[in-house]
């Protein structure tokens, strides 16, 4: 993997060149993404060694990194199938809707070329190859999900990302998109219907509202992620993430039937369990 | 404001008391709590001067705070309304419900004590004495809902409060339910039913679901809130609460609506402008 090719210096490519850059510094870069700033953000940062358009970049790279939004993924695996790319390349992506990426990448896996899904779970609400940072997933989940690379590729893609500290995670497409509609798609949903609720609640009523308390501002933070990804998200994600905002909406109206109901007992075995839940979600596992 | 009796030393009566004792260390501070481990640490820590009864400390102060669960409070204020005070002393409290601990100083202010309502906004998920700090509601909103202090009096206890660094801001008891409401309780409802959400569903996958990404954890920190304490408040806070609860819930249902109708326009229109909330309540004011 000594020619590595990124499409898409935002936030997570940039983050994932810095590593690889990090962890291999003879490795060549060849990058593109339709913001010229970013580009040059990244070649001036010594990164990035030359910028390449798609067909280019993909045609020298031993490595094939796809990290733009999810729906361009899925059209640059389409376009990969009907391309010539150097023997024994590996694809792979840093997309969160792992089922429709996998089949997305069919007909370049039915081409004989080796896929493997990737997903870090780590992120932030800032964007562009400026925010990039060789420590932004540090200690997060990386979740891969493979489709035909050998174990071999696995292992020298895992060895290139050495240098971010990632804990990496083998899970099936369906388990990894049923892991993340539960776990960040439900509560980003929740943290946007969140802020739409309370900010015109707040506005209509005319008084100073003093300083934000931790709660509010730790329970709608990642509102402010970005939109133009979470639309596609929420649209490539659709099945599993209704499922998880019924059940989510299921547990709230048991809340607010025994708060209706005075239910002090129901109340305190709902919050207990809560409670509980929360301190088993921050477990390290 | 020489002598000070407080009824509860938990997180926050603890952190008073800490903060009076740090503005003037001449104080007198004279405190009860059911717990005896509570009033020990306090004194140990040479902060309570003296361990007393309700009654006994409710009639040598010169400011009595209520700093128990609200139910308490409301009783303590029935209480108080038929003991022999000191002239000119001032009753007031920290709970979270100021339109029924309003109402419950009736009876105390047609006595002619005077009562002023107050709520600091912050806290912790840790509980008691030991939890307590002089820095724990720095930077944060105090606010006062006034009974029938006067502006002397009022000054008075923000002078003691001096060392506590705190933000104040008078409110009557309908707009600190509406505020605290949509502000604090809600988003304490909504962590609760994620916590309880989630789990269950991580739990059944039956998986290594890796490490939990912040976003989790932001959203659900809240919920591992007292529970005893949130049981009163939900208990004593409903028509509000309830309010909140089906605003949200109706947010939550548009953005789920246009997700299952795969209406990006909508998804997107609608998560910018969480976006832009989410930004407008991080404003300091």
């Amino acid at each position: 993997m000594e020619t590595v090719f990124i499409n898409g210096l935002g936030l997570i490519g940039a983050t994932m060149a810095r590593i690889i850059k990090a962890s291999n510094p003879t490795v060549t870069i060849l990058a593109t993404d339709f913001n010229q700033e970013n580009l040059d953000y990244m070649v001036d940062a010594g990164v990035v060694t030359t910028v390449t358009d798609f067909t280019t970049g993909a045609s020298q790279a031993d490595l094939i990194i796809l990290a733009t939004p999810v729906s361009a993924i899925r059209e640059s695996l389409n376009d990969l199938a009907t391309m010539a790319l150097k023997p024994g390349v590996l694809v792979t992506d840093v997309g969160s809707s792992k089922e429709s990426i996998l089949a997305a990448a069919q007909p370049l896996m039915a081409a004989g070329v080796h896929f493997l899904g990737g997903h870090p779970m780590a992120g932030s609400h800032l964007t562009g190859s400026a925010n990039g940072r060789l420590d932004l997933l540090a200690n997060h989940s990386f979740f891969l999900i493979n489709g035909n690379a050998t174990p071999t590729q696995i292992k020298a893609y895992q060895d290139l990302l050495g240098a971010g500290q990632l804990h990496f995670s083998e899970l099936t497409a369906s388990q990894h998109d049923q892991l993340v509609s539960a776990t960040s798609h439900l509560p980003h949903a929740v943290a946007f219907a969140l802020a739409n609720a309370i900010l015109p609640k707040i506005k209509a009523m005319d008084i100073d509202p003093g300083i934000p308390a931790g709660g509010l501002l730790d329970t709608t933070r990642i509102a402010k992620a970005d939109p133009d990804m979470w639309t596609a998200i929420f649209t490539s994600e659709r099945a599993d993430l209704l499922e998880q905002i019924d059940g989510f909406q299921d547990q709230l109206d048991r809340l607010r039937t025994a708060i209706a109901n005075e239910d002090q007992a129901s109340i305190h075995t709902q919050v207990q369990a809560a409670n509980q839940a929360r301190r088993e979600l921050e477990q390290p596992r």
